[in-house]
């Protein structure tokens, strides 16, 4: 089981990283030249096939075994009125998971993926970020730990997901926290509040990022400060990953704001994760353009659970399928360039 | 066998259309408001399932049959040095196709799909458009008649796609024809001309439309005098996916232009159309636009062959997936919105 000590314990392993893997990709690269295609022509098919390549350590990358991580947390900004739905509805989707009843439960299966749901002491909400910091060291390392526990090495990918009530809020004031801005730029609709809600919700926001603002300038004191149990999980899962040699598929906001703090601690840290898609919440396209990561897919989704990183998967599936099984122009003898 | 007697005959078939069937459509749109999600949640999940409804006449669509049909065709504009490659790649291509080498080979088996090909008279290309017609009137209903049959009324869904050396340049001749502009506006790379090759190509498009400008403001005429073959057979094909109650999903450029005569003529021609994607082809999201048409994928492809709307089979199935799988809130115990 791996624990973290200390936050500074944290922030070491986050520093130290592998590099991608240049004759994998490399050997992708010579191999697409020779397919009986245009040069390029399958566009970011191909790209993803050498992202794949270079960051599982494999010439020919494989997706033998997907697995789609989804990490469920409560929040003690929930009681501010801050969701269109009442905490509760935590549980229930965790429950419904179980069941098999979700979109996510749809979509794994649809993606041919393992789903595993990770449930984070929901019993025990985060504190209220608007009157103290949200989770103390130790609660946010136990956070880091589960998600990084998450993440088996025998995984070909996995993709990251989140289930929350109020988590939206959580995602806002921590992408505020790490590259400024306040409540009016990052909050959303998260599950659709109205126009009351959104003004209490950028108020919680702007509060919070006064009361926390010692800790903004550190990613992780933020995170713990201002995240929750399953954005936090999220952190250490998408560590683990790079430890591991697993590529990534980032879901939406909330996801995406969870994994942010390893790419502010380090320039290339999040290289080895894809924005699987950009969702609908407000905040999002400004915070994948801050990372620089270029989505995938843009399907107007903004369900979260891990679904549009799962919908994601298909693609890579299909990069894959035209890397491993097209013909080379000397195999089907055909004419090159004129 | 279907035959057209007359541009006049195929004209008349072209404007009238079936309408998509409403009840469908709202059986869809309840149902999706009673899952486990917060409403609107799957954005463009959702529509598509709506859309498939609609034009499928079903209020649960199925995906059960999935045909990608490739038209492939050979130009005598060919010959005028705008293709990166040389004519003989069409018929290479088809004998790659029919030894499963390429990349819609691949696609179509990943996205569980069954793929056609029709080559048609490759032997015997069109006339070169610079000169005169690409098509007299009975070569141009012969073309539009193979793709019309070649679509099943009992496919759940048609992807439409090409094969032909030369055909960027005749579908950007189209587009102009229809929507104004030049040969500056509607030319692209096709599959990598250099910036020579892309000087000869425009002026090819400006010649053809100044030759046949009394031909311009009829779409059918248009398409007969500038298309190819297998642009005219995706436009049989298109037509006869409406009467059969058959949606859809168009590929690039070159695939949209082709059907595009069908929006002119109606403007709900195309309703029944879904645009799988929006190419790297410098044309393509332009007429797009010009079709009202948004695309589900966008990933810088530029292939042609029915790629792009392949991949975007996956997408559909993940939608339906979500739409027949997910519990509703009462099924799942759910609370509903604070």
């Amino acid at each position: 089981m791996t624990t973290f000590a200390s936050i500074a314990d944290l922030r070491a392993a986050c520093l130290d990283l592998p590099e991608p893997d240049a004759s994998a990709n490399e050997a992708v690269v010579r191999r697409q030249l020779q397919l009986t295609k245009p040069p390029g022509s399958l566009g970011r098919l191909e790209q993803v096939v050498a992202w794949l390549a270079r960051w599982q350590g494999r010439s020919t990358p494989r997706l033998d075994r997907v697995d789609v991580l989804v990490f469920a947390g409560n929040h003690g900004v929930a009681a501010r009125g801050i969701s269109a739905y009442p905490a509760e509805v935590t549980g229930q989707m965790v429950a419904n998971f179980a069941d098999g009843g979700a979109a996510i439960n749809q979509l794994a299966r649809t993606v041919d993926a393992n789903l595993r749901v990770t449930a984070l002491a929901l019993e025990r909400p985060t504190a209220d970020f608007t009157c103290e910091s949200a989770m103390d060291e130790g609660d946010f390392l136990v956070a880091v730990a589960a998600g990084f526990e998450a993440v088996s090495p025998l995984a070909d990918l996995v993709c990251l997901g989140e289930m929350g009530i109020g988590n939206t809020t959580a995602a806002a004031a921590l992408a505020a926290a790490l590259f400024g801005g306040d409540g009016a730029q990052w909050a959303g609709r998260g599950t659709g509040i109205d126009e009351r809600g959104m003004a209490r919700k950028r108020a919680v926001i702007d509060s919070a990022l006064a009361l926390h603002a010692s800790r903004i300038g550190d990613p992780l004191l933020a995170a713990a400060a201002m995240g929750g149990r399953e954005l936090a999980a999220i952190l250490g899962a998408a560590l683990a990953a790079r430890q591991r040699r697993v590529p990534v598929v980032l879901d939406g906001f909330v996801c995406t704001a969870a994994a942010a703090p390893l790419r502010k601690l380090r320039s290339d840290g999040l290289d080895h994760a894809l924005a699987g898609h950009v969702s609908a919440e407000a905040g999002h396209r400004a915070l994948l353009r801050e990372l620089g990561l270029k989505p995938l897919l843009d399907l107007d989704m903004r369900l979260g659970e891990g679904s549009g990183a799962a919908v994601a998967v298909l693609i890579l599936r299909a990069a894959l399928s035209c890397h491993c099984g097209m013909a080379t122009f000397a195999e089907a003898g055909l004419s090159g360039k004129s």
